[in-house]
């Protein structure tokens, strides 16, 4: 089955959003076996619409179509669908409902332009979008399926994951891809990649390795690809534990896991509590730990002492080691880190200090250089990381190496792979 | 002018590298007068690219293609674009060259393969690449250009600023297309744009405008088009003084600004200095604060209190508070903005309390339903919100909402369209 995808909106074609839903949608597609063979970004304009949609139905058998759905778009999508398939919009109750219910529960009144967008071609199937009012609409011509779904990711997604590739899988039976994204933390891409050399080089020809390299994350995809499901599942299975052996400290999660997750679970299931204390990663600690829903049952809160007088009125630093070692030092995060244990009372607490930049930098302290401490209720462990120059990356490679050190306490796993800096 | 953009490469296809190309190449066209009519992703296929240039110079007298060059791609967009022009390789002495020169420099020796990649069609002009061994080409055929470049970003974005952007410059006079992005924080789309309809129709009819919503944030995009620069940028000037007088409050900012750029803009001027206490927040607060190169020169810290204890202990919220209103009331968040102001010794604090989702809402107070305080030397006021039911958007949502009542106090803005909740 070949796919192809549609994007409409003038604002692609500006540059002013690059398209990302595209990528997502194609990937998404790729797991159920599916092959995209082209991705069309066009401009809100009706004849230019109905040109793409007759040129993908020459090439494809799937055409999904996000964007120009909408109140202040004119619903151009929508008519150009009608025109296309020579039908004309009709009044969907259902779609209706949900906008209504929609509106009720934000406590905004339903206006005619809302009722408007309950309005549906006749010849679709409706697709209900359970995050936003524009219902997605499934069409089938001429052994072709057409698909148009709101441009917003968000409402996309949901929509896809939830009604549109389920129908499609139901629809086909494909060859099998599968894939497994295993998440590592610690190291960089090409340290990974030479300490995993001899597991990557004696891999079966149908198992392919990809890096997929983030600030602070690398993640390694396996693909595998077969037509006996059960058979690749287990292929995949074998190596993913071959792999786990090797870099146990490293490897913290699966797909669409975060580290911030599995720590929570680790915690929730030793009933253990946590909190910080925060100088560089100014709050992004606590927001990826808060992230998490239900993390009130484990995480009791942070002190973010940016300043140094909060550090010692609220966290209990001394002043004499602020002037002595200075903020960014293994005795003041030390102190913080079991300052904040005890005032919140909890198991853990994870402190850090740091330059993040790009400011505040010096010879012996350049921008990058992090202090990480983690207070258990027997001990305090402290490390030292030297990120790099960029700000952003450097609070959420920090937020993320004090999580692992957690993670890796919790789960007494010992530290083989990790070098201090990276 | 009409363009279009071509991205060759099967990784697009299945989603594993977005295309960030294509949007810059659009933008950079837009800033030239060119307008992008369609961006079309093909396979390293030959047949599908010869269609794919076909279906485009039906369309545009400008075709940008990018990718499918270098030795692992078998070159397959340099031997495709011989086949279209009708056309063999020759070779080119000043593109073999550059190769020699950037391998030496590199310390590579040069093999077969190289040589190969100095091979251009015959009828186009070779466009040198600065930081790469792949040259772009140039061709003309039937009034339409081509030009074909690398698909690496690094080499493509250099390529075009320095050849053929100034190449396209001086082969057409066009009309000048100018974009601004006036950025609000307040209301939902469908809001805003009832409130500024008179404005929004009164527009001439060279200036567009379109909605670009994201959570918490509405931007306003509006493009103006004429063959008069000066001309064109005074009326964009003059409608967005307009629009400025009409909704002052909920203007933050325009084009690349962040709210909590501005709003650390502003403490810097007038330097008062601030600090925050949040619950269902999170922290996110103080990282949107923290994100800012040198924050802490106006930002010092944040309690950020999950559980109920941390409220009473390190913000001095009263028991009676939380047992009488429950942690997420007007009463419990006002003492949290005057218990954080007055530990940390700040002119101004904002601080949060909410129910964040998707659990722990009642009829009384649904999820989403969000108390946020400022505390200045003079007062603390106080506003309910009512977001909706999406963990992460309420925790930005309320974030944002939390900086633009600072803002507003900061420049005395009074409020007059923003509802309660949204």
């Amino acid at each position: 089955m070949i796919a192809e995808i549609i994007t409409i909106g003038d604002e692609l074609l500006i540059g002013q959003v690059v398209d990302t839903n595209s990528a997502w949608l194609a990937e998404q597609l790729n797991l159920i076996g599916i092959r995209v063979k082209q991705i069309s970004s066009l401009s809100d304009d009706r004849e230019h619409i109905l040109t793409g949609l007759k040129e993908a139905a020459s090439r494809a058998d799937l055409i999904l179509i996000t964007g120009g759905l909408g109140p202040t778009k004119d619903d151009i999508t929508k008519h150009t669908l009608c025109e296309y398939f020579d039908t004309e919009l009709i009044f969907h109750q259902a779609t209706f409902e949900n906008v209504q219910a929609l509106f009720k529960l934000r406590g905004f009144p339903v206006t005619d332009l809302n009722r408007k967008q309950a309005e549906v071609p006749a010849n679709c199937i409706p697709l209900s979008n359970s995050n936003g009012t524009a219902p997605g609409m499934w069409f089938e011509q001429d052994g072709c399926i057409y698909v148009s779904m709101p441009g917003v990711p968000f409402e996309m997604k949901t929509m896809v994951s939830n009604v549109v590739l389920p129908r499609l899988a139901k629809k086909y039976n494909s060859t099998f891809i599968i894939h497994k994204t295993i998440l590592t933390q610690g190291v960089g891409e090409s340290f990974l990649a030479s300490t995993i050399e001899s597991w990557e080089d004696q891999l079966p020809e149908n198992l392919k390795l990809a890096y997929l390299p983030q600030p602070g994350i690398v993640r390694l995809r396996l693909t595998a690809t077969g037509s006996d499901k059960l058979f690749v599942n287990k292929l995949l299975k074998l190596e993913q534990a071959k792999l786990q052996k090797l870099i146990p400290d490293l490897i913290f999660g699966y797909d669409d896991e975060t580290l911030e997750l599995v720590v929570g679970r680790l915690l929730k299931q030793k009933e253990k509590t946590l909190a910080t204390a925060e100088s560089c990663t100014g709050g992004y600690l606590a927001h990826l730990l808060t992230s998490i829903a239900g993390s009130s049952e484990y995480y009791k809160g942070s002190v973010i002492a940016y300043s140094n007088a909060v550090k010692v009125d609220l966290l209990g630093v001394s002043h004499q080691a602020i002037e002595s070692e200075g903020a960014v030092s293994e005795m003041v995060v030390r102190q913080m880190a079991e300052g904040v244990r005890k005032k919140m009372d909890t198991d853990y607490a994870l402190a850090t200090s740091g330059i993040a930049g790009p400011d505040g930098g010096s010879e012996e302290k350049p921008v990058g250089t992090t202090w990480i401490a983690l207070a258990t209720p027997e001990k305090v462990i402290a490390k030292k990381f030297l990120f790099g120059e960029h700000r952003g990356r450097n609070i959420r490679k920090a937020s993320l190496a004090a999580l692992n050190m957690l993670r890796m306490e919790l789960l007494e796993v010992p530290e083989k792979n990790a070098p201090a800096s990276h």
